[in-house]
């Protein structure tokens, strides 16, 4: 497995396995690998010859005041795990790689990237958007595999893929949990072991409100005053937000028709985590 | 020469021709094509094994109250002409074919997009920088050539191709002028005969700039001042800005050093024009 810390190292990896005929997968990551990102490794190999994973803590998508000093990284580890799941490169450049002095240019996706963690995070989907545009030129990949635990950031970057034209596919692949429901995350390891008992009021209460669905609740404030309800019933749980909203332009609803997004973001001490499902209507 | 309207038509005729093996250089262009325009498509022949011209009068760089409506077009005249200089596609577009509904995203270029016409034409750049990136990913260009009367615009797409790892040359060519001085320009068409001789005070004052500076001056604002009391001696003309300014970051500088940016932006009637000079210092 190729380790390359420079645009130029991954360019040129890239460019001979292209010359070689083969099709490329990109998984775009902050690294602090889980079995959620290697299910994205999983999808890009069936589906790419040649996959490479990008490692990049990315400064530009995190406000002030947030975790971007503390985010945890450990390329190491990293690195051994997916090399043992086969993949072909990681890219995985200093800021100062991707953010030379005097970069001044950012790209924008309205719309998608205003409620929920654009609400919450502002300049966040911005710096995601940037950032992506960047990843995509550098490794111009065929493909490119998403979690959709990030579920509006599928949506934006589907969006920009489409608006700026750029030649790419991008996968969506579906949200793994740990045994007992809790979304993987490379931030569960910020959490008490209260506060690890506690998070599981968030896939309890996507549960909760798919089962209201299946019975018959159409109405979207009874919903997410049940959800609401389920998540203050934890003390140690302070909600962000809980929405519910349409796929794919994240618009407000009032009665569920087609399938929409239930989204919540919650914190527990310092840590804010984010769940999500697709309500069938 | 190919005319395509879709982007699948330019994306499947520059496919083929990359599969050749050869290069490709890019041409973008609002139309109404002019010798500034032909000589940009001459440097591409000579640079590249197959020329693209794009014609897109591209109406997110128009403000309100521009005139995105009344600007000249002529895509049969265009197509004769680029035909002539040996092009080997057109790509031109309807707006609804690069703006579909629900198109959300921009890209911004700080910096160097904020003074000049980025000043006088608020989200100009936005628009210019976005139509680029759109077009740089549908053609993949190995080269894109633009013309210095835009100089700023030239800066700004240097910056943009930078910032955003795009692996696309970008070639720069001098102002074509008439034979009386005044710079090339599809708006020229808008001057009324008195317009037309009194706009001879751009280059006019250009020059007398140069020739200040040969003679040894170097004083920012005393320079400006002349050229300000030059076009002023010409009564049909309306100053919007008069500017010198550092290159390539388009800083404010009070005495010459290096090279720095003469810009002009002056009204005929409702006719704005601008015009440009290096000032060698």
């Amino acid at each position: 497995m190729r380790l390359c810390k420079t645009v130029e190292e991954v360019r040129s990896f890239v460019t001979s396995v292209r010359f070689e005929g083969k099709t490329v997968g990109l998984v775009p990551t902050m690294g602090y690998l889980h079995p959620g990102h290697l299910s994205l490794v999983h999808e890009a190999k069936r589906r790419c010859d040649v996959v490479v994973v990008s490692i990049f803590v990315n400064p530009t998508q995190f406000g002030a005041g947030e975790d971007y000093q503390t985010y945890p990284r450990d390329l190491q580890r990293d690195a051994g795990l997916v090399a043992d799941a086969g993949v072909d490169a990681i890219f995985a450049p200093e800021a100062a790689e991707m953010y030379p002095p005097g970069f001044s240019t950012s790209v924008d996706v309205a719309g998608v990237s205003e409620p929920l963690c654009g609400a919450s995070r502002p300049g966040h989907f911005r710096g995601v958007a940037t950032v992506i545009t960047k990843l995509f030129n550098i490794v111009r990949p065929d493909m490119a595999f998403f979690g959709q635990k990030d579920f509006q950031q599928v949506l934006l970057i589907k969006r920009l893929v489409e608006d700026l034209n750029m030649d790419i596919q991008i996968v969506d692949v579906p949200i793994v949990r740990e045994a007992d429901g809790l979304a993987m995350s490379s931030r569960n390891v910020y959490l008490s072991e209260e506060d690890r008992k506690a998070a599981l009021v968030l896939s309890r209460s996507l549960s909760l409100a798919r089962q209201l669905v299946a019975e018959g609740e159409r109405d979207v404030a009874r919903l997410k005053e049940r959800v609401v309800r389920e998540i203050q019933s934890e003390p140690r749980a302070e909600i962000d937000y809980v929405e519910i909203l349409s796929v794919p332009h994240l618009k407000q609803l009032d009665l569920l028709a087609d399938n929409a997004l239930l989204a919540l973001a919650v914190r527990f001490g310092k840590t804010r985590l984010i769940d999500n499902t697709v309500l069938e209507a």
